[in-house]
């Protein structure tokens, strides 16, 4: 008799045979053509250097920043740990889903306190975290006086999706934000400007790896003394149910912890990003994310996000395995 | 409380929704980049004349083929009913694997064989259905003499796949044979030369509605008198079983015979290549082909295989649905 292998485990090691489980890593730009056949494969890759040419990773220092946007205010995200948009355990006990304290800042104060905190550490033991990390086509926006500093879109991908970026994001911060692993439907393009990102990939099908459970969402609250950040769970006005979020609770770099029976069957891949780097993040990879900073004590990166295409088997099937191994949560 | 959909179920109208069901018409062979596009989204098209300018759509005519290959012996399939490679009801009573009686024939001799029985149907009425089917690269060996008569590749293909193809196979038949549905796992160029050919397709992820059985496999063989055509089941020489051959018994054009539950939500892509159209049909979409003749009474065709990309996630998704859904089989 042949015994039925478990197609769950065959899915994740027969993926895990026919993929290396390392980046490929190219050292120019490659051609539209080239980018369409990473896409094709859904498969990540870096480009070493591939954007040491632009203004940006010149010009972009912590003293040009903070002087240029002298006049500006930024929306910061705050939390105790860096831990905005993650798995976090309330006070009372339950896991649930944290969002950041959001507020406006003089930007050279936030700069100022990033700085400090990264690089006199002592003084800052117990302070909150600080990321500015808007993802609303920001540098189009907050940001546009520098916006042509950066390329105005990335011609490669651009080209091969027939398509402008939907989204074009500034990430400033330090290294005590992480984001936790989550994934986005859009085709995503990295650059690092300053310091380094940590990046841990996982590919769409790893759905049954990352044990995602429907969370109750909570958010910081400044009080009114502003010294604290207090955890509040999210209640609607009218007193209705505010629905959970599905979030994934496993992390690859704590294996043991929240694993489901699948999750060592997970190969993830790492990559860093070293000022001028640029990564394709193919859309529906899980992502985590953390960072290093530059001497300057600050991490500059931008995003570019490309509408992902729905067409074709890829969304379809990767909604499928996560709803036959994921049965609580309907796919959107 | 939320009713669950069934995943299956929603795999299959997810897919609908965001794909047509109607093939891409092109009226020019489309840039690699172009090409690398339907690639990444698994999706076929047609180039309709795009193969019009090849010297084969001009010469191939019976009276050339069957000077140039009057000398030739080929490998014909023989079949009571056309139904070479199909499922079939054994005189017993069982379904089976119909292969076919090979024999090679005098060129000259199968190709009168193939207009005779096409342009005087009474004649032939209880006869049997002739076709030279082979797969094994015959355009690069047993009709070598003629493969300058068509391009060597598909440029378009080569470059954007980045190899060279794995087979080019000649087709020649007439309107009696069909071939069942199935799947390959190459990425195929088909190109009508004479006559025509109807082409019913469904992606990859519908193995839930094709309704795969394992069939005992069975061979037909001629009778001693040349007269008749016999179905033998197979039968190793040390008397082991031999084993089944997992294959789709639903047939699109007869819905309401053999179907799953959810047959029905299949949707058949129909697509008739004409002399001179070039049809591309990516790796694992299902296919039922059958065919109309010249006015000469021949069908003629030639495809490229390129070795699919095993890399990415579309074999192990495809796979994990088949797994899932045909419990039975094993996926290699």
């Amino acid at each position: 008799m042949v015994v039925q292998p478990d197609p769950v485990e065959a899915l994740l090691t027969t993926y895990n045979e026919l993929n290396p489980s390392v980046i490929e890593e190219l050292h120019e730009e490659p051609s539209p053509l080239e980018f369409m056949r990473y896409v094709a494969r859904n498969t990540p890759f870096v480009v070493r250097n591939g954007a040491s040419d632009w203004n940006a990773t010149r010009t972009w220092t912590a003293d040009y920043l903070r002087d240029f946007l002298r006049q500006h205010k930024v929306n910061v995200a705050v939390t105790p740990e860096g831990n905005a948009d993650c798995p976090t355990l309330h006070p009372d006990g339950k896991l649930v889903f944290a969002k950041p304290w959001e507020e406006d800042q003089p930007f050279p104060e936030f700069l100022d306190y990033l700085q400090r905190q990264e690089l006199d550490r002592s003084e800052f033991q117990s302070s909150e975290i600080r990321y500015a990390q808007t993802q609303n086509d920001n540098l189009r926006h907050e940001y546009v006086s520098l916006f042509d500093q950066v390329q105005r879109d990335i011609p490669f991908a651009r080209i091969a999706l027939e398509k402008e970026p939907d989204a074009i994001n500034m990430w400033i911060g330090n290294s005590h934000s992480v984001t936790a692993m989550h994934l986005d439907n859009y085709e995503n393009i990295y650059v690092q400007i300053q310091g380094q990102k940590h990046f841990v990939l996982l590919p769409p099908h790893c759905h049954p790896c990352v044990n995602k459970k429907p969370l109750p969402p909570a958010t910081y609250a400044r009080s009114r003394d502003g010294e604290n950040l207090e955890l509040i769970m999210d209640h609607s006005a009218n007193g209705d149910e505010v629905p959970d979020v599905p979030f994934a609770i496993w992390d690859p770099d704590c294996p043991e912890e929240n694993a489901t029976q699948y999750s060592k069957l997970a190969q993830p891949m790492r990559v860093t990003l070293n000022k001028g780097d640029m990564l394709y993040l193919p859309a529906m990879w899980y992502h985590k994310v953390s960072q290093s900073c530059s001497e300057e004590g600050i991490c500059v990166a931008v995003n570019y996000w490309y509408d992902m295409d729905f067409s074709g088997p890829l969304f379809p099937l990767a909604s499928f395995v996560r709803s036959v191994t994921v049965p609580h949560e309907i796919p959107e």
